[in-house]
């Protein structure tokens, strides 16, 4: 069986300014690997004739399927349709369907007053040489071609709109086409300890893995997950001999593992809480809502979760939370004493079983050489008890907010499992 | 004068795979713009030695500056440096200065207890014919070649490891080796209309830009940025002509303007609030922190932002913001009644000045036929007023917060400004 390869070439100047952040292309990588399809290459040009005609012809050499993402709004910038149709030999033709749903979407959906914009209704041309691809969430349709052998499919670079055409349309074609081997992945979710310790702890697991079987290492926020893929033909065979692996190298990370599952930390207290039948709350000053909002992006969380009292001033803690006055000016509000009590304070007011607090200096500003930029106090704790940590990091403010937010969550999950 | 471009290469299967997303490549688009170097591609390839090597190649012939990151940790995955030493013809030797910065952050830094591991010492390894860059963040450091009149960069994948490389070591070096021409950008950004609405309305605008000043359109969370590129010598006379049309853009899209520089809706918020002496709070439900969250991670939101109450149950809507018990049982938590009493309760508790709520339904599940997903009550209001506004998203979750989270903070910007 051959190796069947994808390219994405994402299409914006957006992307080359660095004024978008590409997050279409991990997505899609994801899906194509989970239908056996091997992502070799990511490409990004910008809306540039010759560099997207040469970055298709460079493409088509390496991979059997691209997918081309961008470059499909209705505004003068983008070129990618007129050229898709002159590379594969097509003329733009007014597609009927394509025209009653652009019509459809802004009579009823978006209630656009007036009468329809002509660029609005150029998005309901296509090349005559394609297969459209219908787009539920957006009027840019989605557009499969086949040439020597290889698929290219044009896709809004819109996620939301990407996603819906890949999910409804793209990939349970792709399997119709191609001949692709399976892969599976078991991914292990450590937090605790650096790269370099496991590495140590499983370099003999590591030697002895047979070639089918790769293990990569991806290191995250205060996190590592290791991911074992292996690759074939026989899914019952690989699926056993991939289990017993992943067993032997979970017993090795035990004391860092937060779970076996490729799910996010919150999901994994959500978990808890729904099995254990407890709540949380949070009580953040530095972190701002951060811990809030990574619980609270999971569907689902409202189950365990019932808010958060975000005391960034010093008057909140107080009144809300009743962190004291003379705590406050003693000791200060990066403190173990003042995190302690704003733990107590939430519990009461939120009403939870559970509550984790944050208080620190995230930066750039606001350090001294007592408390310094990156100390940070966290807290956890139920009625009866309250543990604490003290953390120091050295980042800039946006990861300092995302170390202290997984770390007081990581250290909250801990808390509850030791204390129910 | 002769255009200077660069490339990105991007090495990592957890790139490919779409276990992280590429962060980096954007942040590095935007510095070099800033000096003139125009990012031509960017291409992500796996850990594999032909793909490297073959992107190294391919690189080359596009163009002079060729950055390269990730593949430098001290796991077995990486085979990067290796393969570099091979490409410009070096051998790795032990760089001094690196070996004693590895133990210096092992020893002071970490504070890891026992010896150091090889793999660890192995990072001071070098091509002897590459310049060593200073990683003051981190283990592995820097490489920078030259080659046939390229430059040749390699940084680790780490974010603010890389991004403290580019800073001090790479951005300042790169104008010595070319004679680079000045790119400069003004940013119109604008919310509450769309990308067509926006296009119709600039038309002419755009017709009679000259060749050498670009405008490009780049839509985000109910936001459409406009942004003009100018390039050439001299320096004073395009600024001057770019500032001419940037303020003939501005006057046409005034209606929804939110800022004419390029900073975020949270950074304009916080500056009107520092403008006026005012204080803000949020009330969130559906949101779940993510207002906090966006208003918290601007530096400096201290001044006027003092907190929030995430009010995700029922009863913490009820029992801090004082929503009626009545108006949860008759016209439930995603009503104009709720949000209007979060906002009362919120501007009591936090003792601010101004205040905005969200209540909606975010999904996947919870929607009804009334109520589907999507729907959404926001309130902005200060002591004497509130006003409120229903919304109806159509998106997943993620997007359903994200787009009510801007929203509802723009909603806001609005208020705060009529009403001071």
């Amino acid at each position: 069986m051959k190796n069947i390869n994808a390219s994405i070439i994402t299409i914006g100047d957006e992307l080359l300014i660095g004024q978008t952040i590409d997050t279409n292309s991990a997505w899609i990588g994801q899906e194509l690997n989970k239908i056996g399809v091997w992502l070799k290459r990511r490409v990004a040009v910008g809306d540039v004739w010759d560099d997207i005609w040469n970055a298709l012809d460079a493409e088509s050499k390496e991979s059997d399927i691209i997918i081309i993402t961008g470059g499909l709004g209705p505004t003068a910038d983008d070129i990618t349709k007129p050229l898709l149709c002159k590379y594969f030999g097509g003329k733009l033709i007014v597609n009927e369907d394509v025209l009653n749903h652009v019509k459809y979407l802004f009579d009823k959906v978006y209630r656009r007053p007036g009468p329809m914009l002509e660029r609005n209704l150029k998005q309901a041309e296509v090349p005559d040489v394609c297969k459209v691809l219908h787009n539920a969430r957006g009027t840019a349709p989605g557009m499969w071609f086949e040439k020597d052998g290889r698929i290219y499919v044009s896709l809004p670079g819109v996620p939301h709109e990407m996603k819906g055409l890949m999910t409804n349309e793209v990939l349970s074609r792709i399997p119709k086409y191609f001949d692709l081997p399976f892969i599976i992945h078991r991914t292990a979710f450590t937090m605790g300890t650096g790269e370099s310790m496991i590495a140590e702890k499983i370099k003999d697991f590591e030697t002895n893995l047979p070639e089918h079987i790769k293990l990569a290492y991806l290191p995250g926020y205060g996190m590592v997950k290791l991911r074992l893929t292996a690759k074939g033909d026989d899914k019952e065979k690989m699926e056993k001999e991939l289990d017993e692996k992943f067993s032997v190298l979970k017993e090795l990370v035990s004391e860092w593992l937060v779970t076996d599952k490729d799910e996010n930390l919150a999901t994994v207290v959500t978990k808890i809480l729904k099995e254990k039948n407890k709540t949380i709350g949070t009580a953040e000053s530095c972190t701002g809502g951060y811990i809030a909002h990574l619980i609270t992006s999971n569907p689902g969380s409202s189950v365990g979760y019932k808010g958060s009292i975000i005391s960034y001033a010093n008057d909140v803690k107080e009144k809300i939370l009743g962190v004291s006055d003379k705590t406050l000016r003693t000791v200060g509000a990066v403190s173990e004493e003042t995190v302690i009590q704003m733990v107590k304070g939430a519990i009461e007011k939120l009403n939870v079983d559970f509550v984790v607090a944050t208080s620190g200096i995230m930066g750039p500003d606001g350090g001294t050489d007592e408390k310094p930029v990156g100390t940070v106090w966290i807290a956890a704790g139920n009625k009866g008890e309250v543990e604490t940590a003290k953390l120091a990091f050295r980042f800039d403010r946006e990861r300092n907010i995302e170390m202290t937010s997984h770390t007081a969550l990581n250290f909250l999950r801990k808390f509850i499992l030791a204390n129910t």
